[in-house]
């Protein structure tokens, strides 16, 4: 007997609350039953996404929202400025790749954070900059990226369009006050949902851009969708027992409260980096990293596909691997979502027992006790 | 957002597979389909009591079944001998009276096991003792009872009853091998169901009593329910849901293998002890603890419903309390169950640090180490 610990950046664990409304009998969409639901949800989302604009819900992950991003804001052969600090600012790559577009790329060492300056100079080298497309914050380098101070060089110039997959919801992006253009997100983090509805809101300088962009586009066609969700239904087929769990997940999003929300992702974070620091391991983003995930760089020599394997096979604890040239170099511990001060304890431990069960030597309860001290902090 | 841990000694967690069994559409009981999922949990059962006599389900709790063997075995007026160490002992005093029987009680301190030579000295003192009733495991004080001594003196005189409710599945009582004569068990612990089953078995010694008892019993009357099971049907209409879940839970116990789940409650149990001592925590039962629940006393002058109070609202952690003489001095901490080793050391954790929140002083880590170098065990 093995009980399982979902402690990646996604999916994430869903709540019993969340499930139980997802398992609600089914009913047809074009109903006022679900346009009630929906419309309310999709009124929810406005304070995660920190915006007076519409918040669109579509029927797929969080990359399908990206694509629509993309394919409603430009023309073929615009040129966009991709901040590429890990596997999801390639993502934007390859979609303005895919699309046509003339991408430049700001690459950045994975785990830094892009520096402002840096973009300041590349819009001012290319001048005929479009868009420029960054992650809020980084899942698979575990890092924030600057946005906020981004924001300040875009404005009134290229659209600022924001992958906040992994940072709506865990941390405070808000889009009308830091004057991003589109920001999207997904649905298996921080709303703590199954994997299968994708977001995306656009201010009135990107809604202007959607009616000149002429890139071909049809599911994902935002303006017919925003039509339609201003009459409390969708273009196509939406998700349904998304949308029922969305509604859940919202209403304990808000029962507890956004700020509490943020300080908690924050907290469980901070108590997983000193629980590192305490046992002597290095942060893969120590500088700017994300409340959403840490990385945490292994001991040299450590096989890292086998420390995670045996932790998943053996404990029945799920962290994430390292991606491309940090694959078996890492692990990557999640906060996103439904986790709470025990999860971090349960990963550390876990942590602590693994590390030790493949040879290296690791004071039990060290790096828990540092993590208590912290969590300590969300108790009164 | 505060996530919730059951680790009290019942009802414990249940498990997603039973949850998921016991969620499948109603059918009705008499039909072939309940049959033969009814006649497979009940042949499942035999393996956990340790016998090849039947093993009967009723729709009842624990104490149904524990009333269930009284009213079956015995007339008015017959004298009976209760071992009575903490609150279920006393239960066994209590339906005792209620039934008209004629209770000797021997008592004994709580938290300490009865000893072989006291039962031996009363059984010759009262030679018409008809029963010894007692706990294999006294879940109030944490103990073990010595059953399998005094099986031994019980042999050929009066009948040995058994509560078995937090030892059957946790550790073996082989009913056949050790010569207990009825061992019932409810549904609500090792079996990981929700409450609502119990389970009683007799020997043939003890079924043979039943037909000379006079005391009156309906609901309860295991002759004609045993009539009934035989045919894999019931007297009266069974706890449908329940039964599906029975079938699942036995399957997952089948599928670890009653020796492992055996040596996990008992290296949780370990883990927990050694967690207690190294916090400076003095045990309950330090003698003769059972592997289904560790009672720990609380540090002088703590207030214990205060801590957990503590625990329960701001934690999310539901240990149970000391119960009578023992509110508020103790608290115990559960193994029995869908229990795994990061339940222990969430439970060591948050003891840790609710300790240290009332002003206990604490070195974080500490009981959690120790309890991590026993856990190792079941790693390989």
């Amino acid at each position: 007997m093995i009980k399982q610990y979902l402690l990646a950046p996604g999916p994430t664990p869903v709540p019993d609350e969340v499930v139980r409304a997802m398992a609600q009998t089914m009913i047809h969409h074009r109903t006022p039953q679900f346009s009630e639901v929906f419309a309310e949800a999709r009124e929810g989302l406005k304070a995660l996404f920190g915006t007076k604009n519409d918040v669109l819900v579509l029927a797929s992950s969080g990359t399908g929202a990206m694509e629509a991003a993309v394919s409603n804001l430009f023309s073929p052969g615009e040129k966009v400025l991709v901040i590429n600090g890990g596997k999801f600012g390639e993502r934007w790559q390859q979609i303005g790749q895919a699309f046509g577009l003339q991408v430049t790329q700001l690459k950045v060492e994975w785990g830094k954070a892009v520096k402002p300056e840096v973009v300041e100079k590349h819009l001012k080298v290319y001048p005929d900059i479009q868009g420029v497309l960054i992650q809020a914050s980084e899942t698979s380098t575990t890092t924030l990226h600057p946005v906020q101070e981004i924001a300040e060089l875009t404005r009134g110039g290229p659209l600022l369009v924001v992958d906040g997959v992994t940072a709506v919801g865990v941390l405070p992006v808000p889009m009308d006050e830091w004057g991003i253009d589109v920001l999207v997100t997904g649905s298996q983090k921080a709303l703590m949902l199954p994997p299968g509805l994708g977001f995306i809101a656009l201010n009135e300088r990107a809604w202007a851009r959607t009616e000149k962009a002429k890139l071909p586009r049809f599911y994902f066609d935002l303006r017919l969708e925003r039509k339609n969700q201003l009459k409390k239904t969708t273009a196509f087929t939406p998700a349904v027992s998304l949308v029922f769990g969305l509604h859940a997940s919202l209403e304990m999003m808000q029962k507890e409260g956004l700020e509490r929300v943020y300080a908690r992702h924050e907290r469980l974070a901070r108590a997983t980096r000193a629980a590192a620091a305490a046992l002597g391991l290095k942060l893969l983003a120590p500088e700017n990293p994300s409340p959403a995930a840490t990385g945490i760089v292994l001991p040299e020599g450590m096989d890292g596909e086998k420390l995670l394997d045996y932790l998943r096979e053996r404990m029945g604890i799920t962290f994430a691997e390292g991606q491309d040239q940090l694959k078996g170099k890492i692990i990557r511990i999640a906060h996103v979502g439904y986790i709470g001060a025990f999860d971090v304890l349960v990963a550390i431990s876990a942590l602590e027992m693994a590390l030790k069960k493949l040879g290296h030597p690791v004071a039990f309860g060290r790096g828990v006790g540092a993590a208590q001290e912290i969590l300590m902090e969300g108790l009164d």
